[in-house]
């Protein structure tokens, strides 16, 4: 009884019982009276409450017209929820807290952001538009656990023609982020294997090995890429690899590398090359380097490839393309499981890309890309003898060698106390202490191009180079 | 030379070095001359072709002129591939097999499918036209790799007033499918975590679980639920469970048995209760069964939900309600992975939700439901002394016990001659030969309502009852 601290107005021009049943239905709908809760009965309430037994069974019978308490004969009235699903107006406050947002810097230079700004979001609703209508109803249940056949195809022959990658569509294995399939070739390849990772490097296969009982050993990398003897020396089974475009570096593995990689490889069954081809898409010297897929003639490269540079990180669809060896075991293990992408969204972007949508976004943003990394060379230029730079041919990111009196945390903290927010190359490297001196990841793809002399300038100041 | 099988037709109107540039050019377009091969010297390429030094040149300096080769002082002509992506019209033939569909049947009574042909696609479309503009242009970029916090808040709205279960957003993490939630859940509680399954139930935890080096028991489900003796007897530390509308048989885990449930966990802190609240949409009679989260006062409950029910299966959207003292630890666990749902789709949910379209829905979707249900009870009702129903209160599935003279598997082939898939209750048990009688478990959503009868006679004939 306790519970029903019902205050009622007796000077109020609501009657009596309606005060009460607003009070009652509210109590059930807000959750606070749960699903089979008895109410008092009617005399008790009333001598509780002080009116009459009328006013008591006039509400009551009110709550059970509506389907808020049912009548059980001889036993009393008992909370029955609604049949159907009660929200509550929003001015209830529920105390909410939100957590502080992200630390918010002026400029942030973080290595693998695109430029929002130039997305042809004209052209991408125009293919949602197509794709979610009535007379595709059969998109909103489930698809292939591997990905839609018709994304499939169209990364198949993207694969072809940009990077040399020959494959079936059956061997391309959709999913929800690089992290999502690494995960899966973790568990497909095996819980006795070793990785070998390079240093430096993406480190994200790294931490997803230490949810696992496997061993990943740093692979150090030089001018002509990853040290393949090293692979050897510490019985590594599965290399993870980023032939074409080194992460940070930007370096091209050498061609005697490359044959080196795929001879070791080839030297045992167990052993694989996992080649993350994370951003091919933006190479602006002319060239483009095959991917080693492209020179593997025994089914040893896994290839990934991602969406997230090339339309959007937040679109969270990447690929990969499995040998046909592990496709096999792949079914197998992950015949249950589901696709981790939309279906809806996948078919959407395979109409964008069968459209040529695709080709001319990318087209676009190579030379918006371009036209930024130049402006950023000539800015930098005017210090080349302090400031080294790497990697300045592609993808979007370049590495700053900074050679003037500061240590590494002093020229963090003089970015910071300038609002501006930097990365360190030791951030992704796992022997520390080797730099001769501070290196930084300078992204530079998000930042408008009429904003960029002042980034940089107000980089070079809080510096002290200007 | 011998890859320059070049066919040059004298007689032609198009002069042979246009033949020659063209053959070159569609060899590297198209990847056989990769990046990098030496063009033979147009000495050489003049005698093996029989055609003049000046043809030859002539062709080299168009391809050169165009990008697609290079001159080295004294080394010759190599190939270089095109700046831009060059993508080959698709009448080039390359040998694409596709694998054959999946097997059709007229009809197919899956327990866990939807009726897409009921979604509100204006209105859906309607709330992605407004996210998809370029003013949101940092939804392209990462989010919160809990996932993003307008859809968390309206799923916590939705959760308290529909479910009672009572969180802050920041315990809830948005996920790509169930499956991706509880392998981040395995690898959250460690390997060395027992787990035990409802069985019969949803199998896909074991699955998961297979993969790990945890163990999974297989816990007994009576009349009142899963039988929580057995956790304590068998070492069980997490139990995962359907308390409000068990699978397949529909049945609600009595208030008993949620109380022992909840003293178990309690009486070690390691132990948790996952609540896979699969359904909880679709309840029929009237009362709501309150989640077993809105009963836990000391933190035991893992809550899981989905849209693949309310929505649509493909959309590859679910979420969990951690615990605060679990909430620390996925933190720090899986900082560095991005959330495995495209953030443009979490705010186009959000908006659906937030506009009340996503109650509309759901109301209007189990009208539909109900009717459909009514009717597949109507039609089976005559035979109610050999076909016994189980689980007809909520959801989108019933429960078939079939008392005639055949065994499960005759009853299986006897609907796939008549073109028909049925689900047998034995895909959904560990133990086997404790039915007795075959069981079957009838969706019945996805079939439009004008076809459910010609579907149930169909099955009925099928089985001999008609």
């Amino acid at each position: 009884m306790e519970s029903f601290w019902c205050e009622l107005h007796r000077d109020s021009s609501v009657p009596l019982y309606e005060q009460l049943y607003t009070y009652i239905k509210s109590e059930i709908t807000e959750g606070r009276l749960p699903y089979g809760t008895k109410l008092p009965s009617k005399r008790k309430m009333a001598e509780f409450l002080k009116v009459s037994q009328n006013t008591i069974e006039t509400a009551y019978e009110q709550l059970q017209a509506e389907g808020y308490v049912e009548v059980k004969a001889r036993k009393g009235y008992f909370v029955q929820a609604s049949d159907e699903l009660e929200y509550i107006p929003r001015h209830t406050k529920e105390e909410i807290k939100t957590l502080p947002s992200k630390e918010q810097y002026q400029y942030n230079f973080h290595p693998s952001q695109i430029d929002p700004r130039e997305f042809p979001f004209d052209r991408w609703r125009k293919h949602a538009r197509n794709v979610v209508a009535p007379e595709n109803h059969h998109l909103l249940l489930l698809g292939d656990t591997l990905g839609e056949m018709e994304l499939r195809e169209e990364i198949r022959h993207y694969l072809y023609h940009s990077r040399g990658v020959k494959c079936h569509p059956d061997q391309i294995v959709v999913g929800a982020g690089v992290e999502v399939l690494l995960q899966q070739l973790v568990l497909l390849l095996g819980s006795d294997k070793i990785y070998g990772i390079e240093d430096p490097g993406y480190h994200m296969m790294l931490k997803i090995i230490q949810h696992y009982p496997n061993e990943a050993i740093p692979i150090s990398v030089d001018a002509e890429g990853v040290q393949v003897e090293q692979l050897q020396d510490l019985n590594v089974d599965i290399v993870y690899t980023t032939p074409s475009h080194h992460f940070p570096y930007g370096s091209v593995l050498s061609i005697n590398r490359r044959h080196k990689l795929l001879t070791w490889a080839e030297e045992n069954t167990e052993r694989y090359i996992i080649e993350d081809d994370y951003d091919s898409e933006f190479r602006y010297s002319g060239k483009t380097i095959p991917s080693l897929h492209s020179m593997d003639r025994t089914e040893k490269v896994i290839y990934l490839g991602t969406f997230s540079k090339s339309l959007m990180p937040s679109i969270r669809i990447s690929y990969m393309v499995l040998p046909n060896n592990l496709l096999d075991i792949f079914k197998q293990k992950f015949a249950h499981y589901h696709s981790t992408v939309s279906r809806i969204d996948q078919v959407i972007l395979a109409s964008f890309m069968k459209s040529g949508d695709f080709e001319k976004h990318l087209n676009r943003m190579r030379k918006i890309y371009r036209k930024k990394l130049e402006k950023v060379l000539s800015l930098l230029k005017t210090y080349e003898e302090s400031i080294q730079l790497i990697g300045e041919h592609s993808g979007l990111h370049i590495v700053l060698k900074i050679n003037n009196d500061h240590t590494e945390n002093e020229l963090i903290d003089l970015s910071a106390k300038a609002n501006m927010k930097v990365y360190p190359l030791s951030n992704y490297s796992l022997k520390k202490g080797v730099q001769d001196a501070p290196q930084f990841l300078l992204g530079f793809a998000h930042i408008p191009e009429h904003e960029l002399e002042r980034a940089i300038n107000q980089l070079l100041k809080a510096w002290h180079f200007k």
